[in-house]
């Protein structure tokens, strides 16, 4: 076999099977294929696409160039979340708690954010003590012992994804869905999931920007878990403004404890309890989609998800105090209110500008390398639809020594404010869904 | 400037720039851009294509990341010619000394063969003592001393092209008309030339299998041409049969030397007068194509092109004697006969695998590095259109002691014959002409 012949397969359309790919994968960890090669295939990718047998084949091939976690021994069926991504997407903080309070087990192995996403990782760790770097050895025992585990990708999975990713990333083949769809699988399935639930972002603040592109991933990455034997279900949800009221990563665990005691913004609520409900059926507690809505309901209402994420907040070093003293979670010095230059109506929101607006106060990283300031970022007033007076705060910038000037610039340009007299309809935060 | 914006660019259907090349081409050499970036931008040019102005520029920046001969001080129009290979292509070898015994100095760096295709330059060195291997100081001196020189790419040209070469050679990038012509122009533009006539050789032989491809490559080199100030015709001229008699190094330049007697086969000489015009056009030698014509007819006729040849193998250390002893050139120690297997007239010829059966016998090269038996080739008896009995030889095997038998069952398949009753028409040797 000559990466050679699968380059020209693939650059002239065909269709790469298994051995082929797992000839360039494995052939680019040993040095056998060269880095020049696998990118001039990644490039014919971009053009050609690949079938869904082809993407599953990819990803079983960097899934199982690292370890694959067994769950096997502990009881119950076991269900993660995965979101593509968006600005103020801090649902995994009070969904996983709450479906682990409804008796679904949650493996949850996380990555961090980069450019105008946040990620889970850099939210939990705002938590005094917090930590995500335990062993896969941990990992186990308190999925079994707690019902879920928190944690970020460690070396020892899918290091294949990892090189490909870097390759990519210099290469301008990130942007192929293919790709995309095989790099989050292969490492989503070395957890030890039974089932996933993807939660496909779509709009302004969402990597897929348009329908098309964000069905076309939820149909490619539900085509490769149903190939490799996973339950599985995709939502699209919008992503035409912020979720919630907050984006950085403190002021977004803020709002999950909100959450989970049985407030907080509609639709931080509405997105736990839809995608935990679909984590409930596929995880077999729940009967059904009503059935489970009202299972993650009650368990925000009764405490018991609250609960759940002391006992995670405690297993994994972190100080579990912040339940009921918020201010032991990181706080900015300093807020600055952005006002609305006029009266109107907020039509539109150029989320992806408010992420980077939040990374330029220091709450996101331009490059993986860069730190992050856990208590800076914006408390949102002023959400599709409203109305505001001239001199109105739209929204509260929470910061410390940098980028308020470089912030407010953007917020600026992000929000589009109209004639209230001129009837606006926010778009539905459901979009679609595609089952396995 | 950045590389991934230079591919992302390409990627997404953009012009780059003569800058943006520059930056990735001389990036290349100095390692600031990485050859697995180059090879993603190359694959993006495999899809995408080029426009005119950036072959011109890509082929401008290769063409100085090396010496470019200038052979300014030496009167007279400087004219070469390019074949892009063939199958029994021994043009170069009567058509350089005819031209410069006209009075057009012939600078001419040549390529070895490669796959079916002979190169010239092992053609040469089947004549005893002959040197391919002159500096660029004697180059210089021999066209102004002798009217032409005949020698390989040194390392000090287009050093940028023998790399990326190199690159597209392992990632199925070869067969890309902008980036062939690039590569062509930037070794050949180096050789001092004020004028240059392309063969663009099309049919089951050649690289480019179709008019439309042939026709593609020859105007873009003509427009690179163009674009860099240089007089330039392309002729597409028919490979649905090896040209002339004889494949194989030693046995083409016996028949070339055949040509420069006023003998020798109808195409080959054809060929030699028709590109020698042009060539005698460009230099400003001859007024017309017809004058040119006339004129290389009579220095073939009258012995002053066989003389000049003469001169250029005592300049280049050769044994000219192998003009009047044609036994000075190496011999094959044994014959074989293919026979036609029934009654038949020759209808189609896959010149490739002719050109692959004179490899197997040891004349050719699968890899750069192998090392070739100038002695071995086919003498070819049949040509398209001819009707042979069965048993007639169709060609017959000059060998030594390898490859007989695949060559013969190569030959078997390459050759097809056909009813003779059936009418049948050979296609021209001259199929289009393409001006600058």
């Amino acid at each position: 076999m000559r990466a050679y012949d699968i380059i020209q397969k693939k650059r002239d359309g065909g269709v790469v099977d298994e051995a082929e790919l797992k000839f360039l994968v494995d052939g680019l960890l040993s040095g056998e294929v060269k880095d020049y090669q696998l990118t001039a295939f990644l490039m014919a990718v971009y053009f050609r696409g690949m079938q869904d047998a082809e993407v599953v084949a990819l990803t079983k091939t960097m899934l199982h160039s690292g370890v694959v976690v067994d769950l096997g021994d502990i009881p119950g069926v076991k269900v993660d979340k995965h979101s593509t991504g968006g600005v103020g997407d801090k649902i995994s903080l009070p969904l996983a708690p709450a479906v682990a309070a409804c008796g679904v087990p949650v493996p949850m192995i996380s990555g961090r954010g980069l450019g105008h996403t946040g990620g889970t990782l850099d939210k939990l760790e705002s938590i005094p003590g917090f930590r995500v770097d335990l062993s896969l050895d941990d990992y186990r025992r308190l999925v079994r012992d707690v019902g879920c585990c928190l944690i970020g990708q460690t070396k020892e999975v899918a290091p294949a994804d990892k090189k490909l990713y870097a390759l990519r990333d210099v290469t301008a083949t990130v942007d192929c869905i293919p790709l995309i769809s095989g790099s989050i699988l292969s490492k989503k399935l070395a957890e030890g999931i039974d089932g996933l639930v993807l939660d496909v972002k779509v709009g302004s603040g969402a990597f897929m920007k348009t329908r098309d592109k964000a069905t076309t991933l939820a149909r490619t990455m539900v085509a490769i878990c149903a190939g490799m034997g996973k339950a599985v279900v995709a939502r699209l949800t919008s992503m035409e403004e912020p979720i919630g009221s907050f984006v950085g990563n403190a002021l977004e665990v803020g709002e999950s404890l909100d959450v989970l005691e049985g407030r907080g913004p509609a639709d931080t609520i509405a997105l736990t309890v839809e995608l935990g409900a679909e984590m409930l059926v596929l995880g077999k507690v729940a009967r059904d989609l009503d059935d489970g809505r009202a299972r993650i309901r009650r368990s925000l209402q009764d405490g018991s998800a609250r609960e759940k994420f002391g006992q995670i907040i405690a297993a994994q070093h972190g100080d579990r105090g912040v339940l009921d003293d918020r201010r032991r979670l990181p706080q900015a010095p300093q807020k600055t209110d952005f006002v609305a230059g006029a009266r109107g109506r907020v039509v539109a929101v150029d989320s992806e500008a408010v992420g980077v607006a939040s990374l330029l106060l220091g709450g996101g990283r331009l490059r993986a390398e860069d730190s992050i300031d856990p208590r800076v970022g914006l408390h949102i007033h002023a959400r599709l639809g409203d109305v505001v007076e001239k001199g109105q705060p739209i929204a509260t910038l929470h910061h410390a020594d940098r980028g308020v000037a470089d912030a407010l610039a953007r917020l600026q340009k992000a929000y589009v404010l109209a004639d209230p007299a001129v009837p606006f309809t926010a778009p539905s935060l459901f979009v679609d869904r595609i089952a396995g």
